[in-house]
């Protein structure tokens, strides 16, 4: 996608260890207009298939899935990364984090992942894709289906991508970089 | 507002302690089409201020926030509750939660607020208004200006609503629950 290839070209940082930051307008600060724009083109490309419902994660995933489900017309979750005190019927998967080095757990209520529920995943990045894999995890354990996982950033020098698709899930990235090498970013065409 | 009221005493659940569970359609799964309403009507009430960036803390204030910025066409910053490891820059206050009984936090890159800047704080709850009060502290660290705090549900029967209409804020909030004895929803007129 042009403009947010464009946006990070100018406003992205690339730190040591393969990190890009791009908390000026993805993760902290926000674009509510580039926002709306990346999951109208989300939308668009998995127009194909029937959503119920829209997951993420808690806490950079949930502007662009409310984005998604606004479009969509669809409830959307989050997953929380702490049991809540007030929740007591869920479902849990293990995440673990390599920016954080340390294994976190992702919960979500029973009540707002069922059976038959056709799930559309979105969330900012797939790297080594642990965050998806713990939703599939969840997704699982209600006997819903994911029909896709839609995301703003790829970085395809990460496994994530690659592992999804081996395992036949359909996955969509609005921007797939190659290459930080030398903290030069290269896009994959 | 009318619409969400409806919801509340439809969907919401009253646990002891005081606690209205609205996880339904707010705080966990959300209902986009309700969100935006929601933030639409705060742009109403704001309509007489200028604002430069919207501000939320992570995690369930992101959804009305971000769809306030995108009606205002302005940025919008989550503060973290935990600092990031990339993150070297910031303004930090303490927050104490009340339902998690225990002091955490928030964090907010500097290059993210600045001198000046208008700022309109947007939440989903106010109760003991402890994370406003974390957020005042931010936005003063920073020299901005805060023109008002928006909340979706205020809680008229804790202290928060007062606190900050007595230091002069300006709060406005979409649902104010008067009480909720004997778990009845009782709205304040």
């Amino acid at each position: 996608m042009k403009a947010l290839k464009e946006r990070i070209l100018k406003e992205g940082r690339c730190l040591p260890g393969g990190i890009l930051k791009v908390d000026s307008f993805i993760n902290h600060q926000m674009d509510p207009v580039l926002m709306e724009e990346m999951a109208e083109e989300l939308v668009r490309r998995f127009s194909d298939v029937r959503v119920d419902k829209v997951l993420t994660v808690e806490a950079s995933g949930i502007a662009p899935a409310i984005m998604v489900g606004y479009l969509l017309r669809k409830p959307v979750v989050f997953a929380k990364k702490a049991k809540p005190s007030t929740m007591s019927d869920f479902y849990t998967a293990k995440v673990f984090s390599f920016t954080k080095n340390r294994e976190y757990d992702i919960c979500l209520s029973r009540n707002y992942l069922s059976e038959g529920d056709n799930v559309l995943f979105i969330d900012d990045f797939l790297a080594n894709g642990n965050a998806a894999v713990g939703v599939i995890d969840l997704v699982s354990q209600a006997g819903a289906d994911l029909v896709g996982l839609g995301f703003l950033i790829e970085k395809d020098f990460q496994p994530g991508g690659a592992m999804l698709r081996s395992e036949g899930y359909r996955v969509e990235s609005l921007a797939i970089i190659e290459s930080l090498e030398d903290c030069q970013v290269k896009f994959k065409e």
